[in-house]
């Protein structure tokens, strides 16, 4: 169940690049669980990756194999095994399925990327991995985009796409994306493995900067139950297939449309992941307003975010807005003025000045609360920042879920 | 429903100090909704409050009479309106409780504290609590310590008390304590409010670092949703009704063991309230051991403890550690040498070296989880400091609890 309908887009196909997906066996329910992407010859790829500490395998091999060229020509996921908190043999292992991709392709074992999502700290089961790897590689098709976007989900209900498409000197500029992830959400990513292309011709520097600028607008800014994982990962590759100029600055006149097409599909994938929230009943954006900086505004979000008495009455569909101010005053915020701040529901007004809004009634607060989308607007009146977060309620699915993962 | 077992304690009288319970009408249900607690003379009072920048009104005026007086001789309590977010009236309400109090009883208006507890942003309905005082002050007694633990609960489902006593130079020196708090619980406090007396003669600067010491080892140590109330409150009072020497240094001899007692009060609350935790199913003590400083241990502690997925699996008897391991990934630790981490569950090495322990099965994770009281250890490796949490789970019954609890 997701919030909301979220039917798969209609994904354009891109030249050259080919998706394919298997089933190998690392997952109990005979459900494909393994997807390779081939790139064309010339693409760029960079990548954004998890903060945990506990950084899983294919994180460390997929950023010393980035770090050694940014032309991957495969990326090789499994879904079920997260090769996490595996010591040295997870290293091994997920080095072990690149090269085996690497000598079927002939390719350098540096342009092999590998990722994985599922439970941490078991063996990976590589050689079911490298088994299938002819199978795959034999079977890629340029309209693949559902099938691998269903291969990667794990607690997912719903495969997650979107793509942004415009013209440009009479070429079509085109920004394709899937995503997975339900939980262990949260800021500098999430369980979220995330694949964007454009078929643009856009420098490794350039796509590096703008790699971090979208997933800090999108994969950043949404959290479910403030759980960073050990796998997150996005690439975003461009295929250098229109036959343009390179996009090798700011200023280029491709520049700017691009950008706002790649932050489009980042962000809509990241909606999609808050709206596939294990349990989600409802999805809520947060808009912190009048911060004195970006990072107090996301200090209250994250607080609100993160309440589960917030989450639950969310749930409840309850205006229950102490809780919301509850979390206001513990956010941490120095010299905090309660009474300047205000809180809407939508366009109602619930505080004011710190306190109960006089014309708020519990009705038009109920009213709000019964949507299944909900805007959460808080002014702190203390200057000129804002942010913006995206964020699911707290079910007794969410507890079914996560109760029953493993058994 | 609690953790185990929680029989409210055999409470010794205390000379002065009188208790009385009423129900005024503030809760829908006829259960006693208010308390009266009146102290000897000498009585010598320090409390420490909740951090939340949204401090309750009673809160502020009790932090201000406080500040008047350590002779307090009156605590009035009411369950069900915490008073919080109400603005001006809210602080008028609060001292219009107390003055009525401080007429009937003919003593100061500073030597009242109010405190509440309850649903945040609804007014008080003070005239019902000033109603009930005339029968509140006639009603007082030194054995009501069950009826007052029971006035001040919300969401509790037992009553909390605990008391130590010990002997010294032929006199019995007594600590009680009776304590609320189930949800909203978090460092800093919680909605918990803590009544600790003892006889001993205590100085008031000396009692109000014993004040801030306890709480520090005790409420300041439990952990439920995460969320800090607007109206937490802990108040020590030490009666001065021991004819002995009054203590106002530690060297004094009676220092040491009263210090003892005074924290092994203040801490058998503060896990009865975890006991209670909303919808708990399992008591987790959480020991963060070699750090380079307590602040670090306590980062750890509390991104295990407020982890949805970790409790979750802790609800599921589910010895999914690699949910550990992730949340002290992401506990934001600098510098974090993953391969020096051991993590035990009572007596079973996990996890060694960063990685599963060796000897580690499944079943044996799997029999410490099936218990009810948990002790998780986590060595870091990097220095000499420790920190100790309590905390629960996160079950169907705790959303249940707060999808509901305005329903």
């Amino acid at each position: 169940m997701t919030v909301g309908d979220m039917p798969f887009p209609d994904m354009p196909m891109m030249a050259g690049v080919r998706l394919s997906s298997h089933y190998c066996g690392i997952r109990n329910k005979p459900k494909d669980d393994v997807v390779l992407i081939e790139l064309p010859e010339k693409s760029v790829t960079r990548a954004v990756f998890t903060q945990n500490d506990f950084a899983a395998a294919p994180v460390v091999v997929g950023k010393q194999n980035l770090a050694d060229t940014s032309h991957t020509r495969y990326i090789i996921i499994n879904a079920g095994n997260a090769n996490a908190v595996t010591g040295q043999a997870g290293i091994d292992h997920a080095r072990a399925c690149c090269q085996a991709l690497a000598d079927i392709a002939q390719v350098n074992v540096a342009q092999v990327l590998p990722l994985s999502t599922g439970v941490i700290g078991e063996p990976l089961p590589h050689k079911k991995i490298i088994d299938s790897l002819p199978l795959l590689y034999d079977t890629t098709s340029q309209d693949h985009w559902l099938d691998a976007a269903r291969g990667i989900m794990t607690t997912d209900t719903q495969p997650k796409g979107a793509t942004a498409s415009f013209q440009y000197q009479g070429h079509t500029v085109v920004v394709n994306g899937i995503a997975k992830g339900a939980g262990m959400i949260r800021p500098n990513m999430a369980t979220m493995l995330g694949f964007v292309f454009t078929n643009a011709p856009v420098a490794a520097s350039l796509l590096d900067t703008l790699s971090k600028e979208a997933a800090n607008l999108s994969f950043n800014r949404i959290t479910i139950d403030g759980d960073t994982s050990t796998n997150d990962t996005c690439t975003l590759t461009a295929t250098h297939t229109l036959a343009i100029d390179s996009i090798d600055c700011v200023d280029h006149p491709l520049y700017a449309p691009l950008r706002t097409a790649i932050i489009d599909v980042y962000q809509a994938l990241a909606q999609a992941i808050v709206r596939d929230g294990e349990g989600a009943t409802k999805f809520i954006t947060l808009k912190i307003l009048e911060g004195t900086n970006d990072q107090e505004c996301l200090d209250v979000a994250y607080a609100i975010a993160h309440s589960p008495l917030v989450k639950t009455a969310f749930f409840a569909s309850d205006p229950n807005w102490g809780r919301i101010v509850a979390a206001i005053g513990y956010a941490g915020l120095t010299d905090l003025d309660t009474s300047k701040i205000s809180i809407w529901l939508n366009d109602e007004l619930i505080v004011e000045q710190g306190a109960r809004a006089a014309q708020y009634t519990e009705q038009a607060g109920q009213r709000v609360m019964n949507e299944q989308a909900i805007v959460l607007s808080v002014t702190l009146g203390r200057g000129q920042a804002s942010q913006v977060l995206w964020t699911s309620d707290l079910s007794h699915d969410y507890v079914t879920i996560n109760a029953d993962y493993r058994t």
